[in-house]
């Protein structure tokens, strides 16, 4: 450490909002270059390089074999799959000299089929699994939280090529056992939850989320059956359609009701009702830019009014369209849109889409809004006095929401998507024409998985997941070193501590020595606990008496041993 | 390789010219995606990350500290040093969602200073050295030859920091030590040769030039005192300026003589001189467009009339200006300049910038044009008659042209640049303004250097200098594994090929195997002299006599040895 390029901080980046990012810039693993672009210093490099490594070793083991892509990409490949157009705003465009269109590869799926199709053609070359540990690219929104959410990024992805469902099955289970290897490995806590599979395409489809309060994606659980989804996937329950009698429709007036709580409050008050938010239809306009339409969608979504509408549910349901927030501006051109009264009832006559919500099935019963300022109307009945458009999963999920498996109560945590296992299907494979040679003669369509690992992710979840209020504590694997040998003292001590290290080095451990002079030993141990080796090894003032401390960073555990043990100890806790 | 994602071809791809290109390819290598953009297959991944390796370890062996940047880079760095426009077209450009300006990073000087300043404050610090391996991005108006020359391509960009230039100098010396043994252990012939220090700046500076006939580096060596340089480095002897008397300048008629050739048999016929080619004095008019800077420069070159212009060397001496051809409409717009008889009598008078070979020494006597069709001018005496505003090393470079340290004759090569180190200097500190605190506590400019190593171009660079008619020749350290085992034939060779494999591996030997059934003998020979691995080892025919064949890809040694004794044998020819 007398040498090493490390600066620790003892003050929180003021940019830091979750404690991996304050405590991997505090403790001197990563800088900012720009918003979600980050370096990573020496001691972050060695431990992004053992993520690299135990995810490899995993790859390879199952079967993967790694090449490696260019991140610079020429437009046409995503133009045939029209991702060019649809990834929006997220993709980093330029162009070169030349002026032709490039871009910074954000996944690459079009990449590996045209690969594969480049140099297979016989049914006898499939299955086959690649995969490649690289650099990507994401013009985020909103990128956040350090390495957790950049715009540069290490990713693993992989892909699958098989000549039927079977073998995708197949390939997409190993995959998942290859990722429960991994995580396991790099002492990652995940949960594995049903998906949806967004811009990339394709059906079955599963995260691995790392449960963490600072998580971005929200999933439930079901302790009975063990269903795990993500928020954006959760399925709603339909109840059975009613068939019975309804009242008619009623236009009653309900003056100063501009939420849902004055309205429940008004209408049992007022007009002899007795319903709760639950039993309201909240309609809830917004605009959908879809990449290369030019003109917005007007949508209207209904969700009973006791939940609010979820806006990543949301974007997910409508991707690649894009939801947006519909303004003052918005309803000043359509006045049939009575802002805060708004009912289905018209909506078919204004030529506006509207979606629901599972739960309003035909035959259910709605207070809602009568299309008139200061007006609702009662006993609306959907299929009699609207007919949607379709469904959406739109609405908030909630704790004790009914599991859509076995109908116990959900459960809702926060989670980091550190994984995510897709069985594509044939979108790549259609879009590239990738065709196997079959035994008759004939073509048959390959069909693909795609399978990613967020590398530089991981780093950060284990940061995340694995520390404490005086910094990190790395799993082992993937430490920067094995022991931090920490010498502290006027006396003979930072040479002894020098000698056990070089006695471990020679036994193949990888040590850090803390070998500065004029440092105190306060700020050592400090930097020691910050840092978060696994091991900690403090030759100190006990050498007079002719001991050593040793230390367990995540247990905490403390133990005085004899110096003359003290290699052997470190190799035995390090084993 | 009956699983191996890897498809030789027996053509060479259509845009290839040079070997490594051809081979890299043909053997499954790489993949073109773009131009100057490729993708590598599995064994070519393999080179190249034992080639990273190989650096890594030197790098690390002297004491250099590995970090890692983004590739995606905010504008404000290359703002402050003037390269955001220096850079030119080179220079891949683009904008993120907010309309930020960013860069793709060719090289990261700017980065590194501004990492250093941010961590390092004390004299203490220093000296540190950092690296890189990563991937970078230059827009080449030429791309070729494969990954010979990129637009994305893997370099080990390294950085010393200094307290003064003594330090620089160890620095400096540590790095060429280290790049000495890289190539060794790449087994990469290299010259080392004084460069010119390009757009990078600074003084000190030689590149390390793999010779190759396909290079695009010209090279000067000289065989008495072993002075070498780049063709844009070699600097040229000026001869003593000559003060005695010289006939006054006298223009002559000389109708016909477009060339130097004809121009000096008129000469000698007519005007009764007695002259060859290197006594006239050629002007070469040039416009030079200056990053940055709107307007094209109009400048004339002087150069002796047996030499043409060396675009390269032009180039180089220009730089950041990029000098283009004057053409018949810049001409007509400089009604001054008389296409085929510039003299630089006049060209004070129309100001031109005019600039000389170091031949045209003051009194030094010419024939050169005369400013008028037809009409060329003799005994035109430098500094009297004209006098130039420098000097300018643009003229072609010969085999035997004088050596500039010993005055022997200098021998011509070519040769690709693998390797470069610079003396940098305090020009990025200055921009950045980065200071250590002194003992005295005054500020103390840091001092840089940087050094540079082409991790893909390496692979191409092996490839040039190690293959023959068959195919590649890897030294064992990058070669995608040690050994090639190779199995022919319908009996149980196969079978006992894979046993082989499996005890080799087991010792420890990286092994390749060719296992495939229903792929001919042939075929599979071609295969393994087409791959380039060290030792290859041919489970065949000879079974049946209980004997197999060890043969030497490089030299091309082959013995029959019994099998019984071929994992020894092939431990020995690997060890």
């Amino acid at each position: 450490m007398s040498t090493l390029f490390l600066r620790t901080l003892r003050e929180d980046p003021a940019d830091a909002e979750v404690p991996s990012h304050k405590l991997l810039v505090r403790a001197g693993y990563v800088r900012r270059v720009a918003p979600g672009i980050y370096s990573w210093l020496p001691l972050g490099k060695i431990v992004l390089e053992n993520v690299a490594k135990v995810v490899r070793e995993e790859m390879n083991a199952m079967g993967g074999q790694e090449v490696l892509f260019p991140a610079l990409l020429p437009r046409d490949f995503y133009e045939a799959t029209g991702r060019w157009t649809e990834y929006g705003d997220t993709l980093f465009r330029l162009k070169d000299r030349k002026g032709n269109d490039y871009l910074l590869g954000p996944t690459h799926e079009e990449m590996f089929t045209d690969m594969v199709k480049g140099e297979y053609s016989s049914y006898k070359d499939y299955p086959v699994t690649l995969y490649q540990i690289q650099t990507k690219y994401r013009d985020e929104a909103r990128p956040r939280a350090g390495i957790l959410r950049g715009r540069e990024f290490v990713m693993k992805d992989s892909y699958s090529f098989d000549l039927d469902d079977e073998g995708l099955k197949r390939s997409y289970e190993n995959h998942r056992a290859a990722y429960i290897r991994i995580f396991e490995r790099l002492g990652i806590d995940v949960k594995i939850c049903f998906a949806t599979s967004g811009a990339m395409g394709g059906s079955a489809s599963e995260e691995f989320l790392a449960p963490a309060p600072t998580g971005e994606d929200t999933f439930v659980a079901c302790r009975t059956c063990g269903y795990a989804a993500n928020a954006e996937a959760v399925t709603t329950p339909a109840p059975a359609a009613f068939t019975g009698e309804r009242e008619a429709l009623k236009v009653l007036d309900t003056p100063d009701t501009p939420t849902i709580d004055t309205l429940v409050a008004y209408m049992n008050e007022h007009h002899g009702l007795n319903i709760t938010g639950a039993d309201t239809l909240k309609n809830v306009v917004v605009k959908v830019v879809t990449p290369g339409v030019k003109e917005p969608e007007t949508l209207v979504i209904g969700v009973p009014g006791d939940r609010e509408v979820d806006f990543k549910r949301l974007e997910a349901a409508l991707a690649p369209g894009e939801p947006a927030i519909f303004e003052a501006g918005d309803f000043a051109r359509h006045p049939g849109l009575v802002r805060g009264y708004i009912g289905p009832q018209v909506l078919k006559e204004l030529g506006i889409r509207y979606l629901v919500d599972p739960r309003v099935v035909d035959g259910s019963e709605w207070v809602t809004g009568a299309n008139e300022p200061g007006k609702h109307a009662a006993h609306v009945v959907a299929g009699r006095d609207f007919v949607a458009d379709g469904t959406i999963e739109a609405a908030e999920i909630r704790a004790g929401d009914a599991c859509p498996v076995c109908g116990s109560d959900l459960s809702i945590d926060r989670g980091i998507e550190i994984g995510h296992i897709f069985q594509l299907g044939r979108k790549y494979a259609d879009a590239a024409g990738l065709d196997a040679l079959g035994p008759d003669g004939k073509p048959i369509r390959i069909t693909m998985g795609s399978y990613g690992v967020g590398v530089s992710r991981a780093v950060a979840v284990m940061a995340e997941q694995r520390h404490d209020a005086l910094g990190l504590a790395w799993p082992r694997e993937v430490a920067p070193a094995d022991v931090h040998i920490v010498g502290t003292g006027k006396e003979n001590q930072i040479e002894i501590a020098t000698q056990i290290a070089e006695e471990l080095e020679a036994k193949g451990l990888r040590v850090l020595l803390d070998d500065r002079a004029q440092v105190s030993p306060g700020v050592k141990f400090k930097d020691s606990e910050l840092l978060g080796l696994p091991t900690v090894l403090i030759v100190g003032r006990g050498i007079a008496n002719g001991v050593v401390e040793l230390r367990d960073r995540a247990s905490g555990d403390r133990s005085e041993i004899p110096l003359a043990e003290a290699v052997q100890k470190v190799l035995e806790a390090c084993a």
